[in-house]
């Protein structure tokens, strides 16, 4: 059996979830528990050297890291549905939104990073989400322009299917809802995200919906 | 022609000069200086809306961003020599290496987010430093452990030929004696690089290469 071990409100496992579940594949989830730091007991280590989730473990024992290689790994293994575009144009469009998300923005807002500026820069609460915030602000300004102005866009990011750029898109889109970022300026972030989460697929990877949700 | 607008020391850029070069594909480059704020005027936001380098511009037109899209996209167009192996299991390996340099450490590391550090927060210099340090230790650490422990790794990240995960390695490591890292903790990265930079390929990339260089 497929397993995923991840966390119910990291973004990367959020992503992963979403690819299996577009791709109907059947498997297991274990929570590995960020806030208590399970992520860097041996057990995790053997797997994410990072000390970082998600790790997907395939029935024949592949351990895979890093959220879009993963995804891209299924979608290797599984074409159907593909969750990049058939043009090598709109490939790269695709795949140039999900790392504006994935490169840009997500990594400098996940736990360990919100933490060090804590534990180490004693930032308060304010200073923290004012950095949170900023990162956000300039990566959906981005998108948002991105999104309105060029003709690949759709009912979802690129076309009317979900791709990965939509597999990016969405836990991002939640992460900040949940730090109160006001997105009132990214209408068409809203419309796509909201096509997303009409979805099933997308309905079923949402943190709140997950077994270690607290 | 196809027109590359980087800057000589953006790790982004660099790494798509190295596809470039491996590829042996003709092209111009056109110097947006970073330090300068050249990136935020109109022309690069045409091109780039987060106001950031690397764009490629193909001879048909065609606007590519984000360095891991555009290193993709070259693969897919000119497929010799391959980026990425030719097994699923290898291409997933690589993709998480890649990943782990383009997602977890260059996001942290690069010049807008020392900025912030320095004009937001009030970092001196030796707390930034101490960041960056931190952020390429935790990488690095991962890293090495990996490439030392798996058997995929050959005189490249993976086999014996450079992939899209060497592509990331060289840049990274550069930046990182850059900011005066200690990397003696690092011998299978060093030995990488050094294999690498024996390359015409990675050496005509190099940022003191390029016509920007200060």
């Amino acid at each position: 059996m497929t397993m995923l071990y991840g966390y119910f409100r990291s973004s990367a496992a959020y992503r992963v979830r979403i690819a299996l579940n577009l791709k109907g594949l059947d498997h297991d989830q274990v929570p590995i528990n960020l806030v208590k730091g399970e992520q860097c007991l041996d057990a995790n280590l053997g797997r994410n050297a990072q000390g970082l989730v998600p790790s997907l473990v395939t029935d024949n024992g592949l351990v895979l890291n890093q959220s879009l290689a993963i995804c891209k790994y299924l979608d290797e293994r599984h074409p159907e549905p593909p969750l990049l575009p058939a043009d090598a144009g709109g490939r790269a469009r695709v795949r140039a939104l999900a790392q504006l998300v994935a490169c840009e923005i997500h990594p400098l807002n996940n736990l360990r990073v919100l933490k060090y500026l804590v534990d180490e820069l004693g930032l308060d609460e304010d200073a923290k989400l004012a950095w949170y915030r900023h990162w956000i602000i300039e990566g959906f300004d981005a998108l948002e322009t991105l999104l309105k102005r060029e003709l690949g866009t759709g009912d979802f990011c690129h076309g009317n299917t979900p791709t990965l750029a939509d597999i990016c898109l969405v836990p991002q889109v939640f992460n900040a809802e949940r730090f109160e970022c006001d997105l009132s300026a990214y209408p068409t972030l809203r419309r796509i995200v909201d096509h997303c989460n009409a979805l099933e697929a997308f309905q079923q990877a949402a943190p709140n919906r997950q077994s270690d949700a607290g």
